[in-house]
C-alpha cells in the first residue's frame, strides 16, 4: 500500500541534512517504464515555490521518469538561485538515471525562504544518496516508507494509500498536515500505477479525482505555494486502463490520502465534515461547506464540544447560495439542533467528545450534496503555527 | 466624548437580567429633536436578527428618535416569536416616550438562538427601567457611560468617542470584540449629532465613514447577524452642517471606534495593521491586505512574534489583484524582511513583541493605498471563543 505497490516503480528516502533533526529528508520516486506517461496538478497559488514553476513546464509533454521531492525548506520566494537549484536538482536526478531533465518532477516542502547555498548543497547530495540507495534497493515496502517519511514536515505519520484496479494497481504517497485549502491543499502528493494510460487519460482521471478530495479538504483556508500531486503510469501491468475505471481507483486513492491528511492535521482535536444537503448545485454545496470549514469561530465552539448551530447560519449566511435562511435545517452528530431555522433539539443532547464530528446543513434549495472535511481550531493549532520556524 | 455629547439625546443603561451576571444589559438612546433625521448601515449577512430586520425597515423614512439596545440575547433565528419580542420592544418603547414605533431601531447582541419568553419579558422589562431611568437623568455622560455598558458583550471595556465639527459635536458609542468582518464587523455602534442635515446627507456622510472604518476592520473574518450602526442627528445646534465637514467628523469618531474596537478584539496580543501601498486600485489594496489578515498561519506566526513573510506573500497569492509576486516588498515594523519576492533583512532585526504590529506590503503596481486592522491569533483567541456559550 505504498507509492511503489504498482509495478514499474522504485522509491528511496534518505537523510541529506536539511531537517536539522538528521530524520529522512529526499525522497526518490522511480518510473521504469516501460511507459511514462504522467499528469500533474498544482496549486493555484500565484506565488508558485521554484519546483512547481520547473515542474508545470516539464510535465508539458505529459511525460515524467522520476519525482525528486524534498523537506527542510520550500525553495520558494528565493530568486533566481532558487530556481537554478531546482533546475541543477532536476539535472543532476537526470544524470544518475540516464534520462532527461525534463523528465524529473521537483518537489520541495518547508518553510518559505528557505534555499540558499546550504540548501542546494544538502538536496544534491540528498540526490545522490537517494539515487544510490535505489540502486540497493528493490521495489520494496520499507523503500517507499522511507520515501513517505522523508517528505513529512509537521506530520505525525507517513501517509499511504492503494486501490486495485481491473488488471492493474495505484499506489501512492502524501505528506500535508497544515495550510490545507482549496486548489489545493498544501501537501506534495505522487500516486503511481502500472496501468496503460496515455497522459491525457491521466489527466482527466486526476483532475476528476481531486476536485471531489484533497480539493474539498480546508483545514485551515490557507493556500501553500508548493502543492503539487503528481500521477505516474509506468505501463508496466500491460492493462490498459478504462477511464471510468481508472478514475475510479485513483479517487480511491486520493481519497485515502484526503482523509489520512484530515486526520494529522496540525493541532485537530476533531475530524469534521461538513456535509451541505438539497442545495441547488454541487458548487453551491461546496461554497456553503466551505463557508462553515473557514469560520473561526464554528471551528473553535467544536473545540470546545459547543454545538454553536448559530455560527454555521452566520456562516452560510455569508454565501450567495440559493437557500433561505429561514429554512434551514443543522444537525450536529445526528442531533437536528436547527430547524427551519429556528432552535430545535436541545443542545445538550448532542455528543461532541467523539473525534469524528459530522455536521448536516439541508438548504431545501436543490437535490445536489457535497462535504467539505476540515479541522477545529485549537490551542494546539496556534501553538504549532506560531512555533513552526523555531 | 460619549452618545450625550451632542446637543439633543438622553441616554441610559440599566439591567434588566438578561446577563446572568447582573450587568447592565438595556440601553436606551433618545433624539429630543428638533429633528430626527437618522441613518443607518446593516449587516450585509444574509441571515439577519429580527432587529435588523425590524430597523432596515423602520429606517426607511430616514428618522428615528429612538434606539433601544439589548446584550445577553441576539434575538436571531427565533422564529416568527422574536420577530414579534422585538416589534413588542419598539412599541413599548414607544408608548413610554409618545412616539411611534416605526421612529424607534432596535439593536441586540449576545448568542444567536437566544430570545425566549424570558428573552422577551427581560427585554420589556428593561425598556420600561431605561426609560424610567431617561426621566431621571440629564444627558450627561454617566448615563451614557452606563448606556455604553449595557451594550458590553466579551468587551472587556465600553467604548465612545466624540469629534467637533464646525458649530456641532458628533459623539457615539460602540460595541464589539469578536466576529469582526467586512460589512460589517460585529459590533453595534450608534452615532449622534446636534448638525442640521437631511437623511440622505447622514446615509451618504455614514457610509463614505464606515466604507474606510468598520469596513476596514477583520478581527476573525466572521461576519454577524446583527451589525448594525446607527447616525441620528437632532439639529440642536442649529447649525446646518456642510456634507464634506460632517463625512469627515463622522469618520473621526468611527475611525476611534474601530480602532477601539480592535484594541479590545477577544483575546488578541497584538493589533495589527497591514498597510498595501501602491495597488492599482483602492479595492485591490483593501482585497490584498484582507487576504493577510485572513490567514490563520500569518496571525498565529504574529501571536509567536516570527515575521514569517512568506505567510504574508503566500496569502496575497490567493488574490487576483494586480501585481508581479516577485516584485513585492515586505516590512515588519519598518524592517524590510522580502524584497522583490526574496529575502532581504534578517528574520532577527524584526522586533514583534510591541502590542502595535504594522506588515507594510508593496506592490508596485499602481498609487493606491489602503490599510485593514486586524489582530493575532492566540491560545486566548481559542479559549473565548470556545467557551463563549457557557
Amino acid at each position: 500500500m505504498s507509492v511503489t505497490a504498482a509495478a514499474g516503480f522504485r522509491a528511496a528516502g534518505v537523510a541529506a541534512g536539511l531537517k536539522s533533526t538528521g530524520a529522512l529528508d529526499v525522497a526518490l520516486i522511480v518510473n521504469d517504464g516501460p511507459r511514462s506517461d504522467a499528469a500533474g496538478v498544482f496549486t493555484s497559488n500565484r506565488a508558485k515555490a521554484n519546483p512547481v514553476l520547473w515542474s508545470e513546464q516539464a510535465l508539458e509533454g505529459g511525460s515524467a521518469r522520476a519525482v525528486i521531492l524534498n523537506s527542510g525548506g520550500a525553495n520558494c520566494f528565493t530568486g533566481a538561485f532558487g530556481f537554478q537549484t531546482t533546475h541543477q536538482t532536476a539535472e543532476r536526478v537526470a544524470e544518475r538515471l540516464g534520462i532527461g531533465a525534463i523528465e524529473v518532477q521537483v518537489c520541495s516542502t518547508g518553510l518559505i525562504g528557505v534555499g540558499d547555498e546550504t540548501f542546494r548543497r544538502g538536496v544534491l547530495a540528498g540526490v545522490d544518496a537517494a539515487a544510490d540507495a535505489l540502486a540497493h534497493d528493490s521495489a520494496d515496502d520499507a523503500a517507499a516508507l522511507r520515501a513517505a517519511q522523508a517528505i513529512m514536515t509537521t506530520d505525525s505519520v507517513p501517509k499511504q494509500a492503494v486501490a486495485i484496479g481491473d488488471g492493474y494497481t495505484v499506489g501512492g504517497m502524501a505528506k500535508g498536515a497544515g495550510m490545507l485549502a482549496p486548489g489545493l491543499a498544501t501537501m506534495l502528493v505522487v500516486l503511481t500505477t502500472d496501468a496503460v494510460a496515455e497522459a491525457d487519460v491521466l489527466d482527466r482521471a486526476l483532475r476528476a479525482a481531486t476536485r471531489v478530495t484533497f480539493d474539498r479538504l480546508d483545514s485551515d483556508g490557507c493556500m501553500s505555494t508548493n502543492d503539487t500531486v503528481l500521477l505516474l503510469a509506468s505501463g508496466a501491468s500491460g492493462t490498459t486502463a478504462d477511464e471510468a475505471g481508472l478514475t475510479a481507483a485513483v479517487t480511491r486513492v486520493c481519497d485515502d490520502l484526503a482523509q489520512q491528511l484530515q486526520l494529522d492535521a496540525e493541532g485537530a482535536s476533531h475530524d469534521i465534515t461538513i456535509e451541505v444537503r438539497q442545495a441547488a448545485s454541487e458548487d453551491e454545496a461546496v461554497t456553503v461547506a466551505r463557508s462553515v470549514a473557514r469560520s473561526n469561530l464554528f471551528k473553535a465552539a467544536i473545540f470546545g464540544n459547543d454545538p454553536n448551530w448559530g455560527r454555521v447560519l452566520a456562516a452560510i449566511g455569508t454565501t450567495d447560495a440559493a437557500f433561505d435562511p429561514y429554512a434551514v435545517d443543522v444537525s450536529f452528530n445526528g442531533v437536528r439542533v436547527c430547524h427551519a431555522g429556528t432552535p430545535d433539539r436541545p443542545r445538550e443532547e448532542v455528543d461532541l467528545t467523539p473525534r469524528a464530528t459530522r455536521i448536516v446543513i439541508d438548504l431545501f434549495a436543490g437535490d445536489a450534496t457535497a462535504s467539505i472535511r476540515t479541522n477545529d481550531l485549537t490551542h494546539d493549532y496556534v501553538h504549532e503555527n506560531s512555533a513552526y520556524a523555531s
